[in-house]
């Protein structure tokens, strides 16, 4: 069992900090995996009141569309995630940052289901987003770009979805801001939606969730470096201040437990402290070090659009303050997964969203999965996790008449 | 009941920021309070194995010493804190921080006790910190300045209680830091202290608590104001890098209830959300105007230094290991008082120090005080801990033969 998670492992050895920025780069407009590209005539209408045109989608699938095109999965990914979910990412060159659920026999099986995966709008591996190239100035949108909610995204998912040929999905399945979109996508196609599976979320962000974030706005705004957000133009990168946001983010992915436990109050390569700032203590270097792996592989903007759409989520407030009026007359199964020590999205969210559900008289189970990892349990090996979705899954594939690899249903 | 925090309410009308930087810097040096000068003779030796001098500690006094010199009552700030602990702070104008707590009639009475309150080592507010002027050169030490722990702190605080005459105190009360500093008074000067009110605090300082703090750091840091800590001599402040650390710091102090209650996702001044980067939300624009505030009261190299003494503090290392081993033999008299909400120092902490000191056969009483805010609690009007300290106190002054004002023992 590995307690670092997946997508901040370091880099393979010979990438240096300029390989990783040009690929970064190259990926905004010209992703590797595939891309879904729409022009004036497909526009896509935004919560902002605005559309947006021309714009593309980039994504990736696994195994094989049956005969029926029933057995689709959506995978949708959290704030820092993109559509290499169970293939190499080719910026880090790391690989998929959910390879222990989805693959050939994991719990989401690509040997039985299709499963597509697709960067989220506003984020910054092919899907339109802020350091996406305005085709009219030929310079990035930075600010320009439309503000976008999660609603937003699966909306631009939808539109994927249907040009692949796909009516009703199997599945959608997702964790933290994936989870987020999975109950939008039930909630706005329930018709699409055969199957749910929110994993370590709820139904709107928290007080305290929208604080963490603004403080990691703040310090990306307040970098020098952010220029107004016009820092691609000019050649530069608000590096410090995401840094800074993303370890103040990723204290809140981790439990008091967990974090006790790898690292204590140990110190990092030394027997006493130094009576210095540097790093004394190993959650400090360890902090450092993620702070800067992730300014390698993502766009600060992306940070700012992305945090937002998840501070604006609130699918009860779309329905009148009523979260059972979202699921009206839904005909979805729903799997709801939460973690003990998860306090960014704890289990309390979660039930709200199985109370909601059952006051919608849908069909719903909830799992709380005993772990000490906290939020990020979600991305590591967790057996219960697997368990729980592979069992789920199998049940709905059956329920959909949808093969087994070996050819039952 | 009020929900701000005293110390970052709104400063009145009529003070610019220009004002409260002027008298912030005025504070450094020559202090509005009392303040004891020591000089080579009188070095203060630090755990990081060098000595201090000349060096100062600024302090405020209330209250009557008796006769015999058994009524004083020391009490120790928090992180941001000061020796204003019951009158107007000379910066912002604001009554003191613990206003509820000390004064005439107060549960710290000042007709009965005479009352004691320092500014830490390393504080910015009249005691010898990164912001004070090196007679050497004549510029502030900045980083010259040895980094400090929490039992320098006490240490100095020792010297100064010395030479007040007063050979031991009735009590040392103080909460968060101010109530590690109790515990670090009780176990190394236990003839010294006849009874001790360490509040919503903890022996040692967490691995996650570590984190929030190094995140403050480096926030600070990473501001190109902070010239390597070298920003007062060069007419420049790390504003921006030090409001983001405050932000992030003071989502901590709260509890996810409390700012559930306060703010929920309340826009702020307006009915829908503006779909930009703005302060949309209730708690955005608070948590803006909490760093803001602070900037002009505070040091950014007091911050990293105050910040870094709390991270050093382990009270148990300090004895092999062995928290009981802090107290063994000790006759002080304890009152641990932890707050149901405080995740930042959670009642397991101040369990903890329960423990050891059942385990060293000490005199001990321990209050868990329900209450939905938080570690800021501590700072707050809460009936309860304010009952806790009365009766303790007034016990433990009979005890000592300390008359009661009205005349009885």
């Amino acid at each position: 069992m590995s307690d670092t998670p997946v997508q901040d492992s370091p880099a393979p050895a010979g990438l240096t900090p300029a390989d990783l920025e040009q690929a970064q780069r190259r990926e905004i407009d010209t992703p590797s995996s595939q891309v879904m590209r729409f022009g004036p005539a497909d526009a896509l209408p935004l919560d902002a009141g605005v559309t947006l045109a021309p714009w593309q989608i980039a994504y990736e699938t696994y195994g094989t569309l049956n005969a029926d095109r029933s057995n689709a999965i959506l995978i949708c990914h959290a704030l820092t995630g993109d559509q290499y979910v169970a293939s190499t990412n080719p910026v880090t060159r790391k690989p998929g940052w959910w390879t222990m659920l989805v693959g050939p026999g994991k719990p989401v099986d690509t040997d039985r289901y299709f499963v597509i995966c697709a960067n989220v709008l506003g984020g910054c591996m092919g899907t339109t987003g802020p350091a996406s190239t305005n085709p009219e100035t030929g310079a990035p949108y930075a600010l320009s770009m439309p503000v976008v909610t999660i609603r937003d995204m699966v909306r631009a998912q939808a539109r994927l979805v249907e040009h692949l040929g796909i009516e009703t999905l199997f599945a959608v399945v997702g964790g933290s801001m994936g989870g987020m979109q999975v109950l939008q996508w039930a909630s706005l196609y329930p018709e699409k939606v055969f199957a749910a599976v929110p994993i370590a979320t709820g139904a709107r962000h928290s007080s305290q969730n929208i604080a963490f974030h603004e403080v990691g706005r703040q310090a990306v705004m307040a970098d020098p470096d952010w220029l107004g957000g016009n820092y691609i133009a000019a050649g530069r990168r608000p590096s410090k201040g995401l840094s800074v946001a993303r370890m103040a983010a990723h204290i809140t992915y981790m439990s008091d437990t967990s974090l006790h436990r790898k690292f204590g109050r140990n110190l990092q390569d030394r027997e006493a402290p130094t009576f210095g700032f540097d790093a004394d203590f190993q959650i400090e270097s360890y902090l450092r070090h993620q702070g800067l792996t992730f300014v390698d592989r993502f766009d600060a903007n992306s940070y700012l659009y992305v945090t937002r759409a998840m501070d604006y989520f609130d699918l009860a407030a779309e329905h009148g303050g009523s979260l059972a009026r979202a699921f009206l007359r839904t005909s979805t199964r729903f799997c709801v997964i939460s973690f003990t020590t998860d306090w960014l999205f704890p289990t309390s969210e979660s039930k709200a969203v199985v109370r909601a559900l059952n006051a919608a008289a849908a069909n719903v189970s909830f799992v709380e999965v005993h772990s000490d990892r906290g939020h990020d349990a979600f991305l590591l090996d967790e057996p219960e996790m697997f368990r729980t979705v592979r069992g789920f899954l199998t049940g709905a594939a059956h329920a959909r008449g949808i093969p087994a690899p070996g050819g039952a249903a």
